[in-house]
């Protein structure tokens, strides 16, 4: 997907909100359990109720490589869901991956051609030959970890060398490795303060930004500093979406939640 | 597993080598390939004619991600092959993975509960809060990057805040997280001249070597600054191992590679 489609989407919908599906089996409905592939089940229900709203979808797959060779077949029934039902939607494979040349070449291959995932976190530690093989990927987005939202993110990222934090220089280091366009960034909700500067180094990039709602970023903030031209921001929301009821509407009430925050957006726009 | 027991049995074996399990299909002898279950065949022949001269076996997640499901179900024969087979070996999930602490908790399930992995190895960048859940496993390990072995370690590993690198900065700064006796850390044999250093800030941890062999990395450099007082040392070999031959005696191959390795070791011993 290119990301005029994505800017098109957000225009259309007036939203640009991403909803993390991260399923924990002991959080969603217990009449799903009897299913025999719950996590899709639970997951097809929330998408059907919720892609009016949102124009990204992100699991994260911690959540189902916790559940085995059964997580691993319900992100793939779930991946194939979108593709096919909702092929206007951006997906995101919250993996946050990163290894040697050849071990991120094979990573790239299971998220973007074996399931078909639009776009993969990457974490930058290992640096450019650690990225780059995930950007060979045409029509592909690598979303690189830059400033996250938790707590940790201050234990390193935020160090300075030379008066530059650790996340500007990969910022500024990551905008000259090899298809560098197809690069987008985190950038936690909780990290308001830094935004402005973030916006500084990468005008046009489009940042994906977790923290708002739990965790307790503001979207005014994240908002006033991070739109664009061409909006360039996804705000993910996921358990105040997801476990917004775990009856039996828990699909409308999180089509409630979802539609609350694409009206907020909305004013923003 | 216990640190004690690791070390006994590189005593016993008089060998520190680690074997990389990173199955690249395209790569295995092609009369294998009419087998039910390829990947896992390769490897319990591999394990079963190499485990007297390694005490490590390493699979590389992304080899066997990059199949999918199959690849999934394939992981899982091998750790449960490695776990009832030979359980004085260690096993490692090289999955560098990390992400906030809730999403850190269900990776660590899946390695440590699920597949039953002693250990993972683990990327610092989203700080202490990404690491802990793992270290919360008793008797599991969990394996920091600190400075990897290949040229993108350069980006952003050695870059200097106050004089003092990142991955040094990594290394302490996790001596003082929870449950930090349970980390070991990756140093890459290319990187021999940090040796020295590494070591007098961990003169007590494990560190796994990957880089020896294809990488360029010298065993004696990696051995005359690396090895402790028991031993201290995991080094790693795959490609040169796995791959000696690519027809009906692979097997053969592979064990004579493997018993050259721990001949060289054990005259460092």
């Amino acid at each position: 997907m290119t990301t005029e489609m994505i800017v098109r989407e957000i225009k259309r919908k007036q939203s640009f909100l991403c909803i993390g599906l991260d399923v924990d089996l002991s959080k969603i409905p217990t009449h799903l359990l009897e299913l025999s592939s719950p996590i899709f089940e639970f997951n097809k229900a929330i998408i059907d109720a919720t892609h009016e709203f949102c124009v990204a979808y992100k699991p994260n797959i911690a959540f189902y490589e916790a559940y085995g060779q059964k997580g691993w077949e319900a992100l793939g029934k779930t991946i194939n869901y979108l593709n096919t039902q909702y092929p206007e939607i951006f997906t995101i494979a919250d993996a946050k991956r990163g290894d040697i040349g050849n071990s991120s070449r094979m990573y790239a291959k299971a998220f973007f051609e074996d399931l078909g995932f639009d776009s993969v976190t990457v974490a930058p530690y290992m640096g450019r030959d650690s990225v780059e093989p995930f950007l060979e990927f045409k029509d592909k987005h690598s979303i690189l970890l830059a400033l996250t939202s938790n707590r940790g993110a201050c234990d390193f990222q935020t160090l300075e060398s030379k008066e530059v934090s650790l996340f500007e220089t990969v910022i500024k280091t990551s905008k000259n490795w090899k298809n560098s366009q197809q690069l987008m960034y985190v950038v936690g909700a909780t990290k308001a303060e830094y935004f402005k500067k973030i916006r500084q180094l990468l005008p046009n990039s489009f940042l994906l930004v977790p923290g708002v709602g739990a965790q307790g970023g503001s979207l005014e903030e994240v908002c006033k500093y991070g739109l664009n031209a061409e909006v360039g921001l996804l705000v993910n929301s996921s358990r105040s979406i997801l476990y917004a009821s775990n009856g039996l509407d828990f699909a409308e009430k999180a089509a409630d939640t979802a539609k609350a925050l694409q009206q907020k957006m909305q004013t923003f726009l």
